[in-house]
C-alpha cells in the first residue's frame, strides 16, 4: 500500500465518537441522547411518508442532478437552481468544498474550537489551520477577517449560529464582515442552526456575491441526519464547481425524496423551532436549579456553563454519560467550561434533571471539594 | 474564488447523464429503464421493511463505526470486521481509495472503456492514467499487469465481472494476475456483479493479502442503488487508512438498515439472480430476432453485437431512447458496436422486443443502407 505523502502523514482519526460506540463499551443504551444536537421530535410525518414510499424504489439511482429537490430548494429561497448544490450532509459538502480550495500548504482560516469535521477536511487535503479565538464564547469576524488578511488564504470558515456555544452574530456583523474580506476571500457560512436563528441574524442572500458560500441542512431543525442531505447556496460559479468533483450519484432517491417532503413542511418546521425553544428554557431552569448558568442560545443546544474549568466540566460530562445521558461539549479553553445540551423531548429532560445535580455532586467529590461552593464561587 | 491548480484544470464533467435528464429533455418518462443495470426486481421486502422502520428514526445520525453492518458482512464472508470498510457506495469507496493513493502525477492503471468513474476520480486527484485494451471483449489482466510494471503504478483497477461487456475471468486467471502483479501495487477488484457470476469466477477471499482490495455493492443484486451502500473487502491495513480521510456520518442510518436486512435475506438474492438469468436469456432471443448477436454475460446485464460500427450502435441507441427505453453503450472500440441492456422485467423486455427492430430500421435508414443486409453482413 503506498500511500501518497499526504495520506500517510494523516492520522487515523474520528472528528467525533458516536453514541453508538459508548452505548457498546457501557454495554447499556443511553436514556436520552442530547449529544449530537439531532432533533428528537423527529422528521416531518410528510417526509417519512415520503421516505417510505421511496423505499421501494431504492433500486434506482437517485437522479444525479436532484432536479426536482434543487428546484424545491431554488424556488424556497428565491433563488436559481444553478446557485444550489444539494450534497450528502454539510460534512459532505465541505469536503467537496476544501477539496476545490485547499492544496497542501493553503492556509485556512477558523476559530479554535469550531466544527472539528471542517478542521478534519481542511488538514486531509494538506491545508494549514489559522485559528482566531472566541470572544466573549462567539466567534470574532473582525479576527476572522483580519487572520485572513494576513495569512492570505482563500478560505474562511465562520458558523453562525455558532456551534458549540449556541451564540449568535446580527446580519449586520455578518455583512460587515464579507465586505471586510479580503476580494478573492471566500467565506463559508455554515447556518446548520438557521432555522432557530432570531430575527435579524441571518443575512439576506446574496448569490451575485461570489465570496459567500452558504451550507443549510437537514439533519438540525428537518430531524433527518440519519439521511444525509444538505446543501450549498451561492454564486452559480462557485456551485458549478462541485461538477468537477462531486459524487454524481451520492445523493440517494430515498435522501432526494424525503428532504423534499421536509422542505414542503412548513408546519412541521415551525412546531420544532417550537419546541426547541420550549427545551431550551427547560435546560435553562435545570441548569439554574442546580446552581449553573445557560448561555443564551440560537440553536437546538445550550452551552451549559459548568461555573469551573474543563476538567471539572469535563467530569460532569463524564458523569451524565455514566448516568445514561449522551451529551457532548466543547473542545477548547476557555469554552470547555461548559457542557453543551441539545434540545429533549420533555421525557429527555425528565433524565437530564434527575442525572445533573448527581453527576455534579460526583464531579465535585472527585475534583475534591463540594460541588456546591464550588458552583457559588464561580 | 481560488481553486487549486488542479481543481482548476478539471472540466466540470459527469461520468454518466442520469435517465431523469434525458427524460426532461425528451418531455416523457422512460417506458423501460435498462441503461444503469439496475435491478428492476427491486429490494428485497425485508430490506424495504427496514427502510420504512428506520424512516422514522432518521433524525439520528448512523452509527459512523457502522458497527453492525460491519459485523454482518464480516460474518457474511468469514473475515473480522476491520476486513470490512462500509461506504457510499463502490463510487465513493473509490474515490476515497483513489484519494489515498493518488496525487499529481501518480500513474494508475485500468482498461480503455472500463469503468468511467474510476477514471473521474484518478483524473480528479491528478493521476495520471495508463490504459490496456480490452482483449476478445474482456478485461486482459496479463496487459493489466505489464502496464503496471512498466509504469510503476501503485494501482490498478479490474472489474470482475466485467462493465460495460459482461464478460468475466476466471478465478485462476485473477489468482494469477494478483501473483504476477509488483509487491507494493494495489489491484482493486471490482465484484459490484459478482452476485451473478458463474462458479469459479470469483476468487476465494485472502485479506492477509496487502495487494487486492476487493468492493462490493447493494446496488447491482440487491437492489438497492437509490440507497447508495457498498463495502470494500482487504487487509486491515488498507481498511483501517479509509479511516483517515472517510466522512465518518456519510453512512446514514436508514442506508444501514436497509443494507443489513438486504444481506441477510439470501432467499430474496437467490430469486433475483434466477429472474436476472431468465431476463438475460429473454434479451438474447430478442437480439437472435434481430440477427443480432448477445454477448455472454455474468452480470444483469447484457452487451448485444450491433453488428457494425460505433456510428450504427450509437444510432441503435437513439432509436431505442426515442422509443423510451433506456440503455446505455460502452464508450470505445470496437465495444461500442455493442449496445448494453440490464435485465428488465418481462414487461420491460416486451417494450424492448418491440422497440428493438424500430430502432434498427431507423438506424439502417440514416446511416444509408437497410438494416437487415447490413447485419447479414456483420
Amino acid at each position: 500500500m503506498r500511500l501518497t505523502p499526504l495520506a500517510a502523514s494523516l492520522p487515523a482519526s474520528v472528528p467525533f465518537v458516536g453514541p453508538e460506540a459508548q452505548e457498546r463499551a457501557r454495554g447499556a443504551t443511553f436514556r436520552a441522547r442530547l449529544g449530537a444536537n439531532e432533533s428528537v421530535f423527529g422528521p416531518s410525518p410528510k417526509a417519512i411518508a415520503a421516505m417510505r414510499e421511496a423505499a421501494a424504489m431504492a433500486w434506482r439511482y437517485g437522479d444525479p442532478e436532484a432536479h426536482d429537490l434543487r428546484a424545491a430548494i431554488a424556488a424556497h429561497h428565491g433563488v436559481a437552481p444553478d446557485n444550489v448544490m444539494p450534497g450528502q450532509g454539510i460534512d459532505g459538502l465541505l469536503g467537496t468544498l476544501v477539496r476545490l480550495l485547499v492544496a497542501p500548504g493553503t492556509p485556512v482560516v477558523t476559530s479554535r474550537g469550531a466544527y472539528p469535521t471542517f478542521n478534519y477536511h481542511v488538514t486531509g487535503y494538506g491545508g494549514v489551520l489559522h485559528m482566531a479565538p472566541y470572544r466573549d464564547d462567539a466567534e470574532d469576524p473582525e479576527a476572522l477577517t483580519a487572520l485572513a488578511r494576513e495569512t492570505g488564504a482563500p478560505l474562511v470558515y465562520l458558523a453562525n449560529p455558532d456551534n458549540p456555544m449556541g451564540s449568535w452574530l446580527s446580519a449586520g456583523r455578518i455583512t460587515e464582515m464579507i465586505a471586510a474580506l479580503p476580494g478573492d476571500c471566500l467565506l463559508i457560512l455554515d447556518e446548520a442552526y438557521a432555522d432557530f436563528a432570531p430575527e435579524g441574524s441571518v443575512p439576506a442572500l446574496d448569490v451575485a456575491d461570489p465570496r459567500v458560500i452558504r451550507m443549510r441542512t437537514f439533519s438540525k431543525a428537518h430531524g433527518l441526519a440519519g439521511l444525509r442531505v444538505g446543501y450549498a447556496l451561492g454564486h452559480p460559479e462557485m456551485i458549478a464547481a462541485f461538477d468537477r468533483v462531486r459524487d454524481h450519484f451520492g445523493l440517494g432517491i430515498v435522501a432526494q425524496a424525503g428532504a423534499r417532503a421536509a422542505l414542503a413542511d412548513r408546519d412541521w418546521l415551525a412546531s420544532v423551532v417550537a419546541r426547541v425553544g420550549e427545551a431550551r428554557a427547560r435546560i435553562g431552569a435545570i441548569a439554574a436549579e442546580n446552581g449553573l448558568r445557560a448561555l443564551p442560545s440560537a440553536t437546538n443546544f445550550v452551552a451549559v456553563d459548568c461555573g469551573r474549568d474543563g476538567d471539572f466540566a469535563r467530569a460532569v460530562l463524564r458523569g451524565l454519560i455514566e448516568r445514561g445521558v449522551f451529551v457532548r461539549m466543547p473542545f477548547v479553553a476557555p469554552q470547555d467550561r461548559c457542557v453543551r445540551i441539545s434540545a429533549g423531548t420533555p421525557e429527555d429532560l425528565d433524565v437530564l434533571a434527575e442525572a445533573l445535580p448527581e453527576a455534579l455532586r460526583a464531579a465535585g467529590a472527585a475534583g475534591g471539594g463540594g460541588p456546591r461552593s464550588a458552583l457559588r464561587g464561580a
